[in-house]
């Protein structure tokens, strides 16, 4: 089997180990780092409410340049004030100076993101940091157990790494995609590139060999995240800390990568990688048993897709009646009227998987011994036609409410 | 103990049965009846998927006269198509036909407002409705007894009757004000004069005995609808079927309700007795075991501070840390933060109960484990001050999210 981690991507180098942040003794540090100056893009939670890492983030990806993306979990250092930025311009400067030393280049703190995840409202405990980095730094490695070990660092709540790996070939050059992410809790990432509205924490690091042009892979980065991360909502709660980053090392030798037909292939490939690791996190959602792909179709616009959408995946009705594969699917067109998108229930439709159980205003004919079977299953699709005259349509990934989504979150103390 | 059912206002009867559509053989059909042509106003859900009783109802309403209202629990003839319209219309039919027979009266079928709640997608069992009525009406009385088994019979997942009451004096003339309702998941009222966003139900009748203007009767229950029951969500999921009706019946012989100081003091007792009866219906949701209130301050406008308050209440986070009693603020500050709401986190605030937890973007210096025990009350107030030089505020009233409240809405089948 080849290496199908981040480290399979030519000039990308992993590491994480436990440094102390987290009581179970599980990794809490984890570091990416590029052999070489990389083309990178990044999108952050338009949370008003946002992590010093994501404030000193910002900053750094302006430059369109990264060296390495350092992650802390355990500790999220949001609400943490001036002392929290102090904190997160440290995590850079002392990753730099590490990496450096070890590399032998020379490499500049405002070429590190910083990303931190777990509870908000405590500082960071630095003490453990700066022991921890000296030591992270040389386990650095391409090898596939380095990229496993750095899935594995980034967790929280999660019960399962995400991965996903794709290659294309440009002009007779092979280009492979890979990236990593974690998120399961808080988790309805709202990512663009600057600060509009959303709290969970979604971390995701995508790494290529493409030869990528700056503003096409920036560009790229808005477009796949709306088309995937941005899709996925556990329980609405965006975080103050997500964060979306995507690093070109260059060293596939491909034809720069600028628009026409290789960007499109491009897009493709990364959108496929992105799509998968959206899943991922929507089927390892707090509590989840099922995978839930929400469709809207025949909107009046974009945004009354979107919204019919996300109302259906975060009604707590409609997820508990998934959770019990109950065939209750009035709660699925009722979340759409309420959405505020334009609808018109003469017109509208709804399936439950392939079975249609409402059309035209009435009930149709299911039989809902069938809708149940169907609901039971671990993936199900559920789809609301609005029945307007547009033809706008939405997708949304969610996952079902459990007892034990409430286990996770009530019983849990800071 | 004097009688603070709805029976208390003069001329109003109330009587209620089990005519076999719920299994369990509790009440399912009760009737409210006014001896005079009462002065009436109503507000109905805004979800863009109505029951065909708001749709008939709507009709009903508009001469702000009624009779009656008629309300079935068991099934919310909801997405019924025709067959529901006429199905709504004929329950109707039977309460005026029946009512002006045991009244001696001439009564048609346009002054009685229809109630259904239940499930949706399923036919109204006429043959037990028709049934029910005439073995209805002869049990109209206007005793204690009679107004509590009003309350009982309009119930559906509610542990509890809600009743409220207040008394107001006027020119000398004392005017009584009562009512009741139902509502426990599938809360998220959101109840105007037209047709705009919402799918819970929560049904609420309020009666009063004081001779009051119908314009200014159709105002007011537009302005305290947005007050009170505007103001509750349990699971943010707006029913198909919400609608407040109030009946005046004039005979408490005050000079008539039409402005000023007098319109002010009827305006304060009404919303007395409906925010009691909208606290009822969120300390009563499904799986609840607190009444939580949630206050957002600062806001630069009121749509702002009604984004943020029910943002915070309607977070599955915030809701499972206060059943949980986890002292975790970040999950209400942070809510704020992707509410769309503009906000400042350096000047914003948070208070749990008295306890200021986070001020100037930093924590302040509580003890977690006084707000621990500030949190594990029945009665919690979260408030979060959003730090802009706006002062619109807006209170909210919600519930904790427990386990109960998966068992309630994943176990039950329909």
């Amino acid at each position: 089997m080849p290496n199908t981690t981040i480290t399979a991507v030519k000039g990308i180098r992993a590491a994480a180990m436990h440094c102390g942040i987290k009581a179970s003794g599980k990794p809490d540090l984890a570091l990416l780092v590029s052999d070489v100056p990389a083309v990178a893009a990044a999108v952050f939670t338009r949370n008003k409410v946002v992590g010093a890492p994501v404030i000193i983030g910002r900053r750094h990806i302006r430059r369109g340049i990264l060296r390495a993306c350092i992650t802390n979990s355990g500790c999220a250092n949001v609400c943490t004030g001036d002392r929290g930025l102090e904190d997160a311009v440290e995590m850079c400067a002392l990753t730099a100076r590490n990496t450096a030393a070890a590399l032998e280049q020379t490499i500049r703190s405002e070429e590190i993101l910083p990303f931190s995840t777990g509870v908000i409202g405590h500082f960071l405990p630095m003490e453990k940091i700066r022991a921890g980095i000296p030591q992270l730094v040389p386990q650095l490695s391409n090898t596939e157990a380095a990229g496993q070990a750095f899935a594995q660092g980034i967790l929280t709540t999660d019960l399962v790494a995400k991965s996903a790996h794709a290659t294309l070939n440009l002009g007779g050059k092979t280009i492979t995609i890979a990236g990593h992410c974690k998120g399961s809790g808080m988790i309805a990432p709202d990512m663009g590139p600057a600060n509009g509205p959303k709290h969970a924490t979604m971390l995701a690091y995508v790494a290529t060999d493409a030869v990528i042009d700056r503003r096409a892979l920036t560009g790229l980065t808005t477009a796949v995240a709306d088309e995937s991360f941005n899709c996925v909502t556990v329980d609405q709660h965006t975080s103050t800390s997500d964060t979306f980053c995507v690093m070109a090392t260059g060293l596939a030798g491909n034809r720069s990568i600028l628009s026409g037909s290789n960007l499109k292939k491009f897009h493709a490939a990364f959108l496929e990688v992105c799509d998968s690791l959206a899943r991922q996190i929507a089927r390892d959602g707090e509590g989840a048993t099922k995978l839930v792909t929400v469709i809207v179709t025949g909107a009046a616009n974009d945004a009354d897709a979107r919204r019919a959408a996300f109302a259906i995946a975060n009604s707590p009705l409609c997820k508990t009646a998934i959770h019990g594969g109950d065939p209750n699917w009035g709660r699925f067109v009722s979340a759409a009227g309420y959405s505020g998108a334009k609808m018109n229930p003469d017109k509208a439709l709804c399936e439950v998987g392939p079975i249609t159980v409402f059309k035209n205003g009435r009930p149709s004919a299911a039989d809902l011994s069938q809708v149940q079977a169907v609901m039971k299953q671990e993936l199900l699709t559920i789809a609301v036609d609005l029945g307007t005259a547009g033809r706008a349509s939405h997708r949304v990934y969610t996952c079902d409410l459990s007892r034990e989504y409430i286990a996770i979150n009530a019983d849990y103390h800071t």
